[in-house]
């Protein structure tokens, strides 16, 4: 049975993890017979959005206190993810992507990463073993590789330009696609940064899920 | 295009919608074309659960905001549900169901519900509209429809006494299967009343939406 790993970054798409981009790759690795660990930063979360007006709240919440309503409370600190446990990595998106797992949504290409997240992406990038983002966490790996990495987020193109700054090669890519980068072993998909439902992002989780786990053989 | 009301009660299993089943329902319905509106109670959680240590917090969060989550930002007050505007209503469960819709968590066959979720479920079952009832949700329905009616929330025999108490018939279901009441249009699945994972939750679940708007033909 193969094992994967899943870093989630809170629940919810303006201040955490995006819960149905999350909870359709749980759905497709439990599906392909996969044992799954999630993941997530024991932080507090950048913001708090309220989802119904969409304004900023003056809420305090922890990204992994969050995550774990997500996955039934079956997650583990960040901290402690060890990459020679698992044979690939999987971190859907949200803003929880860019304000909580880095600083990508305010200091776009200058931006901090989650250092525990930069140590288990290189190592399982140095171990040979694929990794799957999701949304807009593609925008995170050239800095974590630090090697020329082919990528989607969609076809948004300020954000493609921030990648390609950061040393990134940025490919168009539609809803139900993934773009993959074999020599890296990293799969990408657009999911909600083009999605406009759930069943389109689906299409490519799905796909990214399949190939991810390819990869891993 | 159907139109298909969701009733969601807050985000997460312990304090509200089950996640998992309120995305399953979502994805399903999307897969089927119809149009889908959410709705949730604007009030105060019953409690706010830390899901990560399982314990009570001393936070207070609203019902409708944190259901926004789950529906991006897409929801409306549950007040504002006007049966004659869909084909069909599906509940998803998680311990919402019986704390935020109903008092069922603590009161048992005693329990109040929300009155305008009673209001929206007589409006559709007195203008034979089927509706879909998940996990827990289904235990409030004897209540709300004053009929005898066929229904499953697995094989819990204490809460399948309390559901023939009051004036339910209570049927042991897999969770891969659904309980059909062609009466009175009502289906059910257990959900995670007893998945051991969120594939086998989707078995059901995708079931009971096919069947629903079957039965909404």
């Amino acid at each position: 049975m193969k094992r994967v790993a899943v870093v989630l970054s809170g629940c919810g798409f303006l201040d955490g993890a995006e819960i149905h981009e999350s909870v359709l790759t749980l759905l497709a690795l439990d599906r392909a017979g996969t044992e799954v660990t999630c993941f997530a930063p024991d932080q507090p979360q950048a913001q708090v959005i309220n989802h119904f007006t969409g304004q900023p709240s003056t809420e305090s919440r922890n990204v992994l206190t969050e995550s774990a309503r997500i996955a039934r409370g079956k997650i583990q600190p960040l901290s402690q993810a060890d990459a020679g446990l698992f044979d690939a990595l999987i971190v859907p998106g949200g803003f929880g992507a860019a304000k909580n797992l880095s600083s990508f949504a305010t200091q776009g290409a200058e931006c901090d990463i989650n250092p525990d997240l930069v140590r288990l992406v290189k190592a399982m990038h140095q171990a040979g073993k694929p990794m799957g983002f999701i949304c807009i966490a593609p925008a995170l790996l050239p800095k974590m590789l630090g090697v020329p990495v082919r990528l989607t987020i969609g076809n948004d193109i300020d954000t493609a330009e921030l990648i390609d700054e950061m040393g990134g090669e940025h490919v168009t890519c539609p809803v139900d696609d993934i773009v993959v980068d074999e020599e890296q072993k990293v799969v990408s998909t657009p999911a909600y940064m083009l999605a406009q439902g759930i069943a389109e992002a689906a299409q490519g989780i799905d796909k990214l899920v399949a190939r991810v786990l390819v990869l891993s053989e």
